[in-house]
């Protein structure tokens, strides 16, 4: 079927208005936030209003062999939501409803297209929150699910994959199956939400998610503490989660990144300027408390451990606006190392333990190619964020399988949140266990025999 | 291939000691907990030693088209390790070594005949806990995985799903493969760590887990409040669980089995009599924190909104040793449903909101077929455990189906952390959507086209 009886027919399911082609279709559906990977405007796109259309796209676009690129709001950094030249991107961005917030059960069913700031501005009167964080705010829940997004408040709440109890699916078959539910556990049958969780769009498309909220802890307070040595950073991070405390945010940020985002953001944060001048790097960790005085014990028990055994030059507790802003900022970093002019961005996980080691390869490879590798990360969870600035194609390439490998040989994997997309696919294909890949397809096989559901995303 | 054969060759992998067939096999092999599915003996018995020849002996049993029931220590409920009379028991109590506590990383890597008693015990000495307490600490590592498997600690700590960060696995190509690691997060394919949980032995063999630990909190204490009404005692908890006091035991138990516990264990709780007499269910809370005195202060503030807005009829804070006791008593239920003549036990979840619903219909479809249904349960997961009381088998599977199908139509399902196993397939298959059900078929061909592993467990 050529594309024009396609869109067609496509028209007929989701409304002329929402069915364009060509050059009616505007540039930004044509990329993702990726930095590398180029991109590609689609043959076509929807707009679909509801799950049954969802369901009806998908049955016409297996039907004409079409490929088809679900899109939330664009923000992956890997590709995942580039559209391939001859496919459909299905865009949710009109299944934006916020279905149900359920204050017994703390569940929320919302459509994938709602975004997590308008999530969270809906929780806050309930005193509830969806803790996924994962630094922006208009990714569409559809988006985080796709990529099992993670953040900075994974530390204590978990990734997506944590915090995400069900799913309505629309199959490439045209089926719409529902998965899990309002509940806390399930042992009937095997887990099919978590098997989309992360699947980038390739396995099945999310026309709703019922959600897991907790509740909202009314107090926080941060604390910031410059170190000598990023080894030292890390090395603290055990020791701070033994004690039982809980924190929400745990990240390391190098004094490079440091630099970047406070000069960028215009921060100041009282730390004095020989101070700075020495640290190498830092560690923020956030606790959160329902009680005020409860949290003003943590906190100077934290600033206490740092500045004392933990080794930090110091340990300063952040007022409200202050902190807030080196949160906003830490999240703004991708930003910044982007108009800094990095050509890649990449979150490496490892067993937080090996991050010393891991950084150490990292900066020996980043030497060695006379490449830049700076930046900061979930110190709680091993998942290193790195800038990359080598403009070289080739070299880029080996300085990134380089690093891919070592995360990997240190029993981590290629991605703690972003995903592979198109954009790491030749590296996951090259360090994945063969006889694991070729499970991976079969997996593929069984929700989308025809190949149609982002194509090019984690596989040729 | 004749069993013989195949016996001879299996003795080749794992040495003639450990590959037992026909009268040599222990009765024990034949049946799990299951109260109602018939024990079976197996033709052959093996005992592999390493992850090796767990793969050995699949390849040569896909070969050889004979079934394979894996088995842990057997304490499942639901006949999953049931073995089909022409097939292979193949058992774990070899592979029983923790290779490793990690208390940098917060890890503990098992070998899945590892009991969750002498996981614990290796534990305490870190300071470190795996919060999955599913009642039978008897009940092996890859027992748990393979169900999913849940426990009272659940509503603070999740379930084995949300504490298992890595497995390694036997296909049954004869391939061993690894997914995840000691790491927090990962978006690096797809999770098929998440798959083969709760999968029932049905998809690939765990022959290793790496496992989420936690900080073991030094003060916990108890609270007992009786209620005049059961549907009050479920309207309690989402306000405990509001108020950020993060209870790690949150269960609820009709006043029948708190009857038939205490007796069974000669359990004093200091509840006077006339509160006994006229107390139609029990909240059980259990708190536990790093510190003492909060501890104590949220113990109070507990018992104060238990017996002041909750409407129990009292709160009792119990003494350790009662506390300890009750809790033990709680965890061996199922024995003594199992001694009073119980011809089932079943686990449905549903909405922990929808309960007092669910429970009327309980009650309802019980008096309807003149059977008992009387339990406790996990009230912060929805979990309802209940002892089926019913002679007439066409009988007790109609009432079965009626509460199964009650639980579906509240937005649950059939099981929140038994499983499906042989038993209660029927209800899985006639409830359950066709093409979800399609969709796991065509999962399981993924992993298993030619039907070794564990036939007749969620299919037939």
């Amino acid at each position: 079927m050529d594309m024009a009886d396609l869109g067609a027919q496509l028209a007929e399911v989701v409304g002329a208005a929402h069915a364009l082609t060509g050059a009616a279709i505007s540039a930004d559906y044509a990329h993702d936030e990726s930095l590398s990977f180029p991109a590609q405007a689609p043959a076509c796109l929807v707009r679909p209003a509801d799950a049954e259309q969802v369901a009806a796209v998908l049955k016409l676009a297996a039907a004409a062999g079409t490929p088809v690129t679900a899109r939330g709001s664009g923000s992956g950094m890997c590709g995942a939501a580039t559209p391939v030249p001859e496919g459909i991107v299905l865009s949710f961005e009109r299944m934006n409803s916020i279905v149900d917030v359920d204050p017994v059960n703390f569940v929320a069913v919302v459509q994938p297209g709602v975004t997590l700031s308008e999530l969270d501005e809906a929780l806050a009167g309930h005193g509830l929150t969806y803790p996924v964080y994962p630094g922006e705010l208009s990714a569409t829940v559809g988006g985080t699910v796709a990529t099992n997004a993670g953040g900075m408040r994974a530390v204590r709440y978990g990734v997506t994959r944590a915090n995400v109890l069900g799913l309505q699916l629309a199959l490439p078959d045209g089926e719409l199956i529902r998965t899990g539910g309002p509940i806390a556990k399930c042992s009937t049958g095997y887990d099919l939400t978590q098997l989309v969780i992360g699947s980038e769009g390739t396995l099945a498309l999310v026309t709703e998610a019922t959600l897991k909220l907790h509740p909202r802890l009314p107090h926080q307070q941060t604390v910031l503490a410059p170190f000598t040595d990023l080894d030292e950073v890390i090395r603290a991070v055990p020791r701070i989660l033994a004690a039982g405390l809980a924190p929400h945010i745990l990240e390391y940020i190098d004094a490079l990144t440091m630099a970047a985002i406070t000069h960028t953001t215009n921060l100041t944060l009282g730390v004095p300027d020989q101070v700075r001048d020495t640290a190498q790097a830092y560690l923020v960790v956030a606790l959160e408390n329902r009680d005020a005085d409860r949290l003003a014990e943590d906190v100077n028990a934290v600033a206490e451990m740092l500045a004392g055994d933990l080794g930090a030059m110091d340990a300063y507790v952040l007022d409200g606006p202050a902190a807030h802003k080196l949160i906003e900022a830490r999240e703004k970093a991708f930003w910044t190392a982007k108009a800094a002019g990095a050509q890649e961005i990449i979150d490496v996980v490892v067993p937080r333990g090996a991050m010393p080691e891991f950084f150490a390869t990292v900066r020996k490879l980043a030497q060695d190619t006379g490449s830049g590798a700076v930046g900061c990360g979930h110190a709680g969870d091993g998942n290193v964020h790195l800038a990359i600035f080598q403009a070289d194609e080739q070299v880029r390439h080996e300085l990134l399988h380089g690093i891919f490998a070592a995360g990997v040989a240190a029993g981590g994997a290629i991605s703690g949140e972003h995903g592979i997309g198109r954009e790491k696919k030749s590296h996951f294909q090259a360090l994945e266990n063969p006889a694991k890949l070729a499970l991976m397809r079969r997996l593929k096989l069984a929700f989308d025999p025809d190949g149609v559901l982002n194509p090019g995303v984690l596989f040729d």
